[in-house]
């Protein structure tokens, strides 16, 4: 069972994300250390070539990290991206994108885990790009 | 001499490349694979903690990266990020940030280099992330 | 069905790559795209603290890359690392470590995949190093 | 000035880093948060194509930010890395690699710098690797 349900997560992006809630971005899964989250298409996100943008691909794997750390530890709003590794495999044709997450370790103070993402509609193509990064938990992890 | 002028990026920009309009990123200066970019403080960057968000920061650096590219190669639109790791070393207060950007290799098809990024007015503090990027430019160059 | 055999990454080892030799790496498996790799206990690994080194850690996965590689599109033995991200996630106790390695995605230039490393006999406690790299394909894929 | 000397350096990879000792690595300059570090040229190094391979490469950037971690901490031997991404950028011909390392931000618990590699005596003609890592910091300094 997740630690946060996705109504809760719905609130603190109303509240505390506003990149979140103007990106689009909602969690479509939860389940313990792992979801999918889901980044609508807009003309905004798009890039020379036609294709979705890195920056946009970067915010939504993201948020979907800090999802999957909370769904794991409750509402530690305050965990907070050390590292993140993005590699670009395919180029997105415009329209919505999925991601995956799952934690791959999670510790006292560190979270780990890793994001596929992919063109909606397109998971058999691939992903379009795969995402590591690390989460620094807060030591007092009270909100 | 950079290939490129601050004006004809800006032109691109307008045209283009919606997110950096969006986001109100500028670019400063500009030499031949280098350039100082800057993003400036808006309320909806912020994250829980009152620091400026990860992806913010990753937008500026990705942008700071592509205009290094441009200032090297002339106006290669296509040119594109295959990888990209984030470094988050300091919370950044709310406020501008500064990125500065070099590329330290450019080749026929990569091109790999690093971004500073620091708050506005406190670059003696150390900077706030440290990125490191690779660009795809396609073999052909024309636009 | 791999197109390479483990009898001939086995040769091209003894004859062109002195340094997984002296390591004592060995295949333990290949699918296409795929592959398990070992690295025997062995003192010199260690460093301060007990546990199996960084870098013998990256060597191992590395190698992983280059057999999953070799297993996808024959013995191209000049695929070369372009990138490689590894993230240290629990010490390893002193002892064998056993590296799963898969493509992630095969291009016609680049190759992506990831690997994670376990201590022998301790898979259930999670991975003690996750490990992502780029490889480049030369064009001429001869040898 | 560092926090620990050429000599006493030495002394540790001769107690507790066979690999470093193994590798041939020294020290050639230490600064407070910087140091230049040696890797000599050796067959066993090399790969297919002739170049000095990957994980040697890394293991000698790996050597040089920790001991650019212990240049501004003192002799605090259970430094680990916990991340550590390299890129590659030139094939270096065979021979002796150096590697330039310096801290960028040195907090209580986590160390994050980079190190350029080259080939001794081609400094100019640019990197043959450029490595970022970040290291961690035991609670208790002590050795």
């Amino acid at each position: 069972m997740p630690r946060i349900s996705i109504a809760e997560i719905e609130q603190l992006c109303e509240e505390a994300l506003p990149w979140v809630h103007i990106l689009g971005l909602t969690v479509e899964e939860i389940g313990k250390g792992t979801c999918r989250v889901r980044m609508p298409a807009k003309e905004e996100f798009l890039r020379p070539g036609g294709t979705v943008s890195g920056p946009a691909l970067m915010s939504l794997a993201d948020y979907g990290m800090y999802v999957a750390v909370l769904s794991a530890i409750g509402r530690v709003e305050l965990a907070v991206t050390i590292s993140l590794n993005a590699n670009f495999l395919r180029r997105p044709k415009p329209g919505a994108i999925m991601a995956d997450c799952r934690l791959i370790k999670l510790g006292k103070r560190l979270a780990y885990g890793e994001v596929s993402l992919f063109s909606e509609g397109e998971e058999e193509a691939g992903p379009v790009a795969h995402v590591t990064a690390t989460y620094s938990i807060p030591p007092d992890r009270a909100k």
